[in-house]
């Protein structure tokens, strides 16, 4: 494989220069209209020509009555109609040249009946055209990188990593709000499958594979069509760049789930889990665990094993912790003699120093943040921490206050002295490539967690997430080792041929 | 059991009228000054009597050189002093005829050596006065309706239902922010437990049993020291008030990370597991879930049963919610043909009437909100619903707009909407006695959650949480059945005697 991302169906539907857009109006509550309106507003640099029937402009931009209207053939149309008129329309855009499409519109195989014979009208349509589209009964497809939000939700906060497939759009849509609280960091790409009537969860797995702004890939799953070309596509991908998977067919209730959304026919469980294994995919248990996952993956390095040094000044939190661990297949080692004499000036008395390493508080509050996690990334028995982070900007202004700074430096001072402690941690994780996942009960609103988040440092909600988010990052490099092996000697074994 | 509220010892330390309060300086920085501030700040209305042997005034309060100058024996003394003169300062309190005590200070049985003599020197010297008292190496107590937090982070939100007694402080404290953002209530009473030297989660169960403002109780377990006693007083609360408890000391990793937090001896999964079985306790793995069960547990009703309807307007939510529900012991009946009938008026045609009852979107969005659930509560099939929830403020705001509402009346007006909205779902509990469980990916930031929560309806942040909250709903009603059953019987046992 390794396809050169610009001969990916893909690549003109998240990378378009120009849109014929279906289904927008003056209408403000039309679904079509509010996509519409999000490419807009999203800052799209690209062309757009709304097609409308009646209307000489659609929110300001000049419309036009039909496909045939347009000065060129748009890299891509995106359909927002009523489903009876969606065929007439796809053959419209194969007439004017257009290669490229995306169906929202619903009523097709998900509905059974005569949405079946409908969508094969679709594919009959675009297989005359050498049309390639994704949907129908999709939401669209967003591209933070190339300012393109074509859903009918608000795009939020910063280009990301995460590159997403999803049988269901809300897990792309839906998640905008929640990547952002949760992470500061959105998707760099994100498309809704729909039905996959034409363009498929394999499909993306290639482009985002090949897709500079995706670190990783996440990929929601109620069915997976084509078997054999999906392990074999993500096993490629997954040599260099991991994918985590949220599969939900797997149990009765989820089975008979995933046939009325997508009239997709889901598998057991175990038949998945063999699946993902043998394509090197980690599976996550739940939306929020594929998000952690992916966003621990795609920010820190890989652990080169299981062994954890968690470091707390909190008991309950670090017990949780460890307890965690322990249920995620990771090992807390003891600190060396060396790493215990190293330490013992930084900590006061109440302290532990087993493994969770709980300071209980620091002697001097910088220490946290610096020298106490520096030694023990120095362990050599070691490969990565999980640090439970509390501090609270409010504390250091009240430290500064106490120490007599004048009401009008504090603030000033206290950011100051914040960002300097999460560029301390982040670069700890540069010098010594050993992963450091944080965990906190607090959000963004707390500026260290957003100022470790922001320079690299994952900090997840809470003491599992964080375990889990660990154990995921060692199955993910122990699988890797894997595939390169098994690749290694296949390549052997065809020299020796 | 079945103790009067007023005769444990747990309620002079949770409603003083009077605090003697060791440790608290006009030095900003100590643990003590801030425990001491955070009383202050929260607006205590007993007495505060500050004891110092130099200041005259501790922040701006009249300070005591010893506890024999205060002018009563105060409820409850607490103390944040140095190790070694905790025991002398117990003596003095004994000899004041302070009679409860909370003792912040470390330095006993979890560091081992001496710590334990001095733990020792503790209890003999509480023995010899009749004290009791939290702690040592515990955190404080909060009770959010009598204004008292005696702890050194800032309390935040609406007093709430949920009564936890903690084996780590942490789990108390930092929980504020977790607790407000997540539900916008906090605890009804928390107390922080550490080494347990003389008050034990045992007298705190029953304390909270018999509390008036709690509804539920939460427990964080490291290790349970009178394990018979426990059984005994859990299922004779649970009979009538759901106990839930995170326990973290099962496996390998987490009974180490216990031993050196608390110095507490953990047992493995399998025993605990018993122990919570037979005392009517409700497990939960992780302290995020354990909140979320308490949480629904103390705003629902109880379900009948294990039979979910799914609602939503998103497949995949839907699905993943389907999954989690089988994942979670439940199940999800079909519906019957006369709500079939019923709902058809009200859904469209890309609507799937199975369950998950996924509308795709609503002709009138109102009746997601009332008509809709509203037959589905009816459904004689099923035992509650879970509901998925996206609806934003902003949204209806557009549709305003959109309608031609004025600039000036769209806010306001749909303030109302989402007003009205939340209280008809909200109706609908309350008419049908069958729990509603909300999810989300949106936080309180959205007006409809918030809306929802504070009328009431357990709005929880995933489908899988909200399908394992649920599935603890059914697990407690079973439980207490059985409970109340063998309570039965052996009335019947004595009677017949």
């Amino acid at each position: 494989m390794v396809v050169s991302i610009s001969e990916s169906p893909l690549y003109p539907i998240s990378n378009p220069k120009s849109i014929a857009f279906f289904g927008a109006s003056n209408n403000f509550s039309s679904m079509g209209t509010s996509i519409f309106r999000s490419i807009i507003s999203n800052g799209f640099t690209g062309k757009l020509y709304p097609i409308h029937p009646q209307e000489k402009t659609v929110l300001n931009l000049t419309a036009y009555p039909q496909v045939s209207d347009i000065p060129e053939p748009a890299d891509m149309a995106f359909i927002v109609l009523p489903t009876k008129i969606v065929a007439q329309t796809l053959a419209a855009c194969g007439e004017k040249g257009i290669r490229n499409a995306v169906i929202v519109s619903a009523g097709f195989n998900e509905v059974g009946g005569e949405g079946v014979e409908r969508q094969a009208e679709l594919l009959e349509i675009a297989n005359r055209y050498g049309i390639r589209f994704t949907g129908p009964n999709c939401i669209g497809v967003v591209n933070s990188h190339a300012r393109l939000n074509a859903t009918f939700l608000p795009f939020e906060g910063k280009p990301g990593f995460i590159g997403m497939a999803s049988q269901s759009g809300s897990f792309i849509t839906q998640m905008f709000s929640y990547l952002n609280q949760r992470f500061g960091k959105s998707f760099s790409t994100g498309f809704s499958l729909g039905n996959e009537a034409d363009i498929d969860l394999v499909d993306c797995i290639e482009y985002l594979g090949a897709c500079p702004n995706t670190k990783v890939i996440a990929l929601y799953i109620e069915s997976i069509r084509r078997g054999q070309k999906f392990i074999e596509t993500a096993r490629n991908v997954s040599k260099h760049k991991p994918i985590v998977a949220f599969y939900v067919g797997g149990s009765e209730t989820g089975k008979r789930a995933c046939l009325s959304h997508t009239g997709s026919l889901a598998g057991p469980d175990r038949l998945y889990d063999g699946v993902f294994r043998q394509s090197g995919i980690i599976r996550a248990q739940s939306i929020e665990e594929m998000f952690d996952f992916c966003y621990a993956l795609g920010s820190s390095p890989l652990p080169k094993g299981n062994r954890v040094i968690i470091q707390t000044h909190s008991g309950g939190p670090g017990a949780a912790a460890a307890d965690a661990c322990g249920r995620s297949g990771l090992e807390l080692p003891a600190l060396s003699p060396e790493t215990l004499e190293k330490i013992a000036p930084y900590v006061p008395h109440t302290a532990s120093v087993n493994n969770p390493v709980d300071l209980t508080f620091t002697k001097n509050p910088l220490d946290f943040f610096h020298r106490i996690p520096e030694i023990l990334l120095e362990e050599k028995a070691s490969d990565g921490m999980l640090i439970y982070f509390l501090a609270s900007e409010r504390m250091v202004r009240q430290a500064l206050t106490g120490m007599g700074v004048p009401e009008d430096a504090v603030l000033d001072q206290a950011a100051q002295i914040v960002g300097a402690q999460c560029q301390s941690v982040a670069s700890l994780m540069e010098t010594f490539k050993k992963p450091i996942l944080g965990f906190s009960f607090m959000t963004r609103d707390n500026h260290f967690v957003a100022g470790l988040q922001d320079r690299g440092i994952p900090v997840l909600p809470s003491p599992e997430r964080a375990a889990r988010a660990f154990g995921a990052m060692v199955r993910y490099t122990k699988l890797r080792e894997k595939l390169l092996q098994s690749e290694k000697e296949s390549a052997g074994h065809f020299s020796a041929e």
